[in-house]
């Protein structure tokens, strides 16, 4: 807070990834020794990596994927796979539509109600497959789907809103989610988010998360900054977050994991999550680049898109190969979107930490990746525009 | 004043609205539940928007939709409505004209006289159609306008130069216009501006001023900066001037709104406004997308272009929706141009501030959007340039 | 030094004029009233502007004009006026070659000798149709080109070189320029630089240097930050000099002008120039726009280009009107690069500035216009690619 | 270590090339007057450069041609001069395969392994040709073709990776290089890199390093920061080196060279290498734009292409001229590509640098070249697209 903004208004200067890195020290080891397991809601996982509940990144078939490479994939609970018994019908329309009838198309697909039956068929497809069965729904409706998943077998409900509130002001007629109720209840883990400040991680951990999501505005799908004004640069923001895990810890002796959710599009933007202090990250965009990926080449944000204030844009991200070639590689890219494990491993070897917890306490240097004139010299020249 | 420009020389830095961004904190509400109402010059509003005396922004058709809507539009008494009987006629000649060709027309345009008989002909049908008459004029002119005005029946008056000044300095043969005695003698509220600092606001205020617009230099259609090296960057000038109004507030109990006005283009960007201390916004090139627009798709600076030294570009600004989309929606665009109410509620239910002052209050970070390379590969993303 | 680089090294922020901006106080006045003249060499002018000595800016016709408009043009004794009887058949060739010729071009046209003739002749000819004869040459050519100059009636000596230096270390064979008996020597006054440092603006002033010119690096035509890595900002540099003038005057009662030299486009940027503490401007691109300038729209960097390590690029400015429209109006474009006059003037009015000197003490604000995400937003709508 | 990135987190800032410039005092000299020799490992050289041991940048003909020009050309022991018997046949296929195919085909031209006897082969045919020998391999491979290096006459030795770690912890069956155990049992000298910090380059001085490489990340062909989050920005990575090396000579009276190596472009870059404390610098696309350069035309990071995890990209530089062009002149361009040796001098002299260690002394100042509003209009200009 040392910052004047103006007369008798003082705040803070916030960073984001494209304004730090990470400088290597004195010890490096080869990448194959670099120990990235993490656990989270009891479940443990080679790849600290989760593929964000949104349509076009994660169905059936991309969770159980997932699930075998190591990693996890959520469901979202309120989209096209729990709204259609047969979403590809509704993803092909949604891919193919012109840029400006898209807002209004997906206005219409997400006034079909969604279906509790769908809800049970879609967990026990993931389950019936080997697939962990990861799924998300927001607080509105928690309640009646998180009890839907669970009676189905899911195993990590995700409770996730744009900014997640433990004191949260319902219009009257509506009932806010009691937040600790409702973890209590549940018998299986429930991670929340998302938040960006330290105090709210901190009542999130009381409340009973399993893990806190942390992010608000930072993704390449996401027009929150635009339209609303909000938005947290991500570096500061998991700094701040894992520090409210790291004290939560030393008073518990319980250690929850942090998630960054937002904004992550290659495999450095996932091993700066982690020196910054998270323990995973949830990416879109670069898994709805897979063969796989329901979005067929295509990328959109929010799980449910609101009739009157749509945010979240269609992107198109083009297919680069399959999952496996994403998540653990070989890779034929070489701009740090193939082989995600490999990025991280290499660095977690360059940079000497032999497992996620060193990893979050590598030295963090500020130095924006700014568009400088060099840079923009150094860019025509890659594109042989160079004299 | 801490920073060293040169020897001898320190100077203070200022912000803009793009290099600031709002922090969710613990308490979020629903939406509807955000009280938005604001009062100026004694009229309540549920809209804190008003739409710039500005040629091709407000007419008076524009004015009564926008008096329906919840909102004010202020019509420029200098320009084409009152120096011509059938305006419409060359407004369709502003934009149509090419490029080169545009400075010299509008020239031309605004060489024709300003009629009395005008001003109380439009004040007069913006009140007969149930509008609120919000008219503006410039020192030069404000005190037969203003005549003409209050006797037409109009309700607010807007005292509007590029900078206000409280000592103005008249060349001879020409007498500066005495603010407060102007004031005094006008018998409906007088709105003044534009100014940028703690010290003006609060001298506008002893003045009597009913409201105090700033801003100088942000805005899309002005091109003050390069002309005459003068601007100050929004958050910043709002944050004094709002300092300016509480410091006035706690002598006199007297509650005077201060508009931020200027480079206002999303509803991120009114939502931010209001964070940094405003109690209402003006905006321009937003409102000259709406179908009504007299713009016609264009949008251009200045109420009046001068002869020697003209500012102000026309900008092609294109048609989006009804006025009526653009205010209250529901939104078909997905990137804060549309539905304005709606995106000030969202923001002000995710930041959980029930009313416009708790919404003064919401933490601000500073959190440059600038482009980054990894932005510009996001950007490219969308473009479908990725690989 | 506030700022660390490296271990053990300090170093100091300087600033450019792209990021500041100037802050309206309380006082206005009519554009009118502002006092612009300044005197330089015991020569008083209306216009604080020179135009800069190379060779697509000014020729005999060009200073004569600028004379009359109430401005100065210098005149470059080493250019392609004083090496050719008939320069405009070199001039055409130069604007009419291709890109990839223009290095290798200049090259051979500067390797034609410089006549002691024309160097009279061109004075002769600019007095004769009543112009100020200012003129320029470097170090190595100042004894003799001074004294023809002399001879023939010049007004004003400047003594320019990239870099200018009271301690030069010549090579074996050749003498280094003893700056203090030159001016000594010299019985017109001698405007001596560029420099940017305080120390080096005092030692030139104790020399006797009847102005000081200050800008290394920051011009459009001149690559030297590429080049050599040297280039200071403008804004501290103009400061820092100032500074300088202002402690030799309290102590001598002697005050010799600053002149900013370099990177110079806007009427604004002259305007920040003079608010940093400059009192005049040398400006070469606005000038090359001149339908009467020799470059034909062409502009381009260094009097003498290196035979072994040109700088200097041509660049394409284009011609937008006469010279006197660029100078005094009125203005057919709106960017600020038309009626530089009135700029000052009007900014002046706006900032409350009476003259030049109180136009030096003008509230000055950090406040970078960097390419933000929402200007390059606004700037796809300006060209007409809003949605 | 005085920025909050977060709470609890306390980060420093880190500057590149592009934010600095250099400052001219007092003095100057004729550029012919700098002395710019230097020693690497007891070869005393005219121009600091070492060309990098990249296979588009050097060959047995470019290290030849280098060496007598007056700087030395680094051959990669690990490239296609060393696994293929004629290398240029496999050149010609990396520079005529498509963008798409690039990755892929660079893996499997890896894939041949290295020759002993043509590490044999290729350091006598520069040895015989009157070239300096200097050859680069990785840790992996050290110590045998070290060994073959020495044998057939080598007379540099770069052991260079992406970061050099003091303590490298190696996989279960292999073994990691003793670094000091190594350098004593060579009998040539030998160069050690890439580090970035004091502590590493210190631990390096004392293993018994002949010279030191700094530089991690910034590469034009380098994609470490995407890839994996890592990379350093240079201007302080080399004063925080540059740093070691004095408190080393400081305490043992042998002065080691620092080598600055990555992202170097321009003349005005290696100016700014020394300025920061460099002895010389390692340059690889400046090179690789000679006629002779082995790349034709193109240039491509990473010594060894990892299998399943690829980096640094290929990149069209374009053919500008001889290698003495580029190094000696004189330039045909005015870009600061050709004539670096010029470039040096005529900084130093305009800086009044007698020799290198003055050199380092200059004044260095933050004046970041971002793309602002300004320069955007400028650039526009440069290309004709002035109004």
């Amino acid at each position: 807070m040392d910052i004047e903004l103006g007369r008798n208004r003082k705040v803070r200067r916030a960073y984001g990834f494209d304004e730090i890195a990470l400088v290597p020290g004195r010890g490096t080891l080869d990448p194959q020794m670099a120990d990235t397991y993490w656990t989270i809601g009891g479940i443990k996982r080679e790849i600290p990596i989760l593929a964000s509940a949104m349509d076009g990144v994660v169905d059936v078939k991309m969770a159980v994927a997932l699930s075998k490479l190591g990693a996890i994939g959520v469901l979202n609970l309120q989209g096209v796979q729990t709204r259609y018994e047969n979403p590809d019908a509704v993803l092909d329309q949604i891919v193919s539509v012109g840029k400006d009838e898209f807002v209004t198309l997906m206005q219409k697909v997400y006034a079909e109600p969604v279906k509790i039956e769908l809800i049970h068929k879609r967990i026990k497809e993931i389950k019936s497959l080997g697939g962990i069965a990861a799924v998300s729904a927001t607080p509105q409706v928690a309640e009646s789907y998180g009890k839907a998943a669970t009676e189905a077998g899911a195993d990590l409900f995700f409770l996730q809103s744009t900014v997640v509130s433990t004191t949260h002001l319902a219009a009257a007629g509506f009932e806010a989610l009691d937040l600790q109720r409702f973890i209590d209840a549940m018998s299986i883990p429930v991670i929340v988010g998302n938040c960006v400040t330290y105090e709210v991680t901190l009542e999130l951990l009381k409340a009973g998360a399993q893990a806190i999501m942390v992010g608000i505005g930072p993704g390449a799908a996401c027009t929150s900054r635009g339209v609303l004004g909000i938005g947290v640069p991500q570096a500061t923001a998991v700094a701040d977050c894992a520090a409210a895990r790291d004290d939560y810890f030393a008073q518990t002796n319980n250690y929850i994991p942090i998630i960054a959710d937002g904004g992550i599009v290659t495999g450095g933007d996932i091993c700066k999550c982690i020196a910054c202090g998270a323990d995973g990250v949830m990416i879109g965009s670069p898994i709805a680049r897979a063969v796989e990926a329901p979005g067929r080449g295509f990328h959109w944000g929010m799980a449910t898109p609101s009739p009157v204030l749509p945010r979240g844009t269609r992107i198109k991200v083009g297919t680069t190969g399959t999952i496996e070639t994403i998540m653990r590689g070989p890779a034929s890219l070489d701009d740090g979107t193939h082989n995600l494990l490999g990025c991280l491993q290499t660095s977690m070897g360059t940079l000497g930490a032999k497992n996620l917890k060193e990893m979050q306490q590598v030295e963090v240097v500020i130095a924006p990746s700014l568009l400088t004139e060099g840079k923009v010299y150094q860019k025509a020249q890659q594109l042989g525009m160079g004299k």
